[in-house]
């Protein structure tokens, strides 16, 4: 595809192209300072493209941070399928996708800390899930000891617990981020999640 | 206690008064805005003193940074008491403690964010612990199914799987930091625990 469109500037450009360009330098600024700390100009620069450019494309920079997240969100849901049946399946494709992006790890952990506002997008997904995993609960499928929605956050937590560990706590562990001591918390984290949702 | 002592300018001071001032002061400014982005003016504004004294009491950022998460890891470590045998009852008062702490909890966040330098005295209390889980696991009292150091990091992260879950999980609960709602999670933690760590 090579849809060319024109700038306000009337230079040539692929819209699209610029476009990726545009949020993936937006998933480096955001994710380094997070939404408050974050400045259309280093996103400009780091693209390429010039500030007009952003805000002709995406709005102002919390409607580019709106953008940016509902493209990241788009993304993870199609990797990392939701499987309420099996838990520790979902567990370990959200290890693995969070350990393939620590970026969005980042963007994750600035969203908690900022309490940015969420969108009405994503609270369907997790309600969706959380129906989802309460019916495999009455299925008896999954243990019903614990409420579904608890079971939810506990769950994404534990997927994290080592990636996101307190650095003093991860020190404790020699190459603590390397593929032989992710494997062995990849076995750890089956064992968890399956002694959190088996039924007895 | 009324110990008075003179600052460069001559006026006297209560030390220890302006210290436990400046060091409040600089939670708030730190768990506002992370290491790399607090201002020492904001500090010394908000403590109502000035920066010769910040920086004559403390030293410059980075060591008034330490001197807070010292003063804060002797605080936590104080009020919630580490028992390997009961992990569930370290849950329960880690998960009341960062309940009541929200500052707390944002400076741990940052910390992971920020992946700043860990202090000697911190790894040394993470190894305590793990040491001291993993002795519970050889005398039967815990499971040895989930090795310590993984444990560790996961009920750590437990205690903080609602309070700190991403808005929009948090959402799909009416009223999600209400007593109510905590008191029902709390239960789930307590269960979840158990199930974490229950020889079988």
């Amino acid at each position: 595809m090579n849809t060319r469109t024109s700038t306000s500037q009337g230079r040539p450009r692929n819209a699209e192209a610029t476009r990726h360009r545009i949020l993936a330098a937006a998933r480096k600024e955001f994710s380094g300072h997070g939404l408050a700390g974050a400045r259309i100009d280093r996103i400009a620069e780091l693209a390429g493209a010039n500030k007009r450019m952003i805000y002709a494309y995406f709005g102002d920079k919390d409607r580019l941070y709106e953008a940016l997240m509902e493209r990241q969100i788009a993304e993870w849901v199609e990797a990392v399928p939701f499987t309420p049946d099996d838990l520790a399946a979902y567990a370990t494709g959200r290890f693995e996708y969070m350990r393939a992006h620590p970026d969005v790890r980042r963007l994750a952990a600035w969203r908690t800390i900022e309490q940015s506002k969420p969108t009405d997008a994503e609270r369907s997904i997790y309600q969706a899930r959380i129906d989802a995993l309460a019916a495999a609960q009455r299925a008896g499928k999954v243990s019903s000891a614990i409420p579904a929605t608890d079971l939810y956050s506990m769950v994404a937590r534990l997927t994290e617990s080592w990636l996101s560990a307190a650095p003093a706590l991860q020190a404790t562990s020699r190459d603590p981020l390397g593929s032989k001591r992710l494997a062995q918390h990849r076995k750890a984290l089956v064992e968890a999640v399956r002694r959190l949702t088996e039924p007895r």
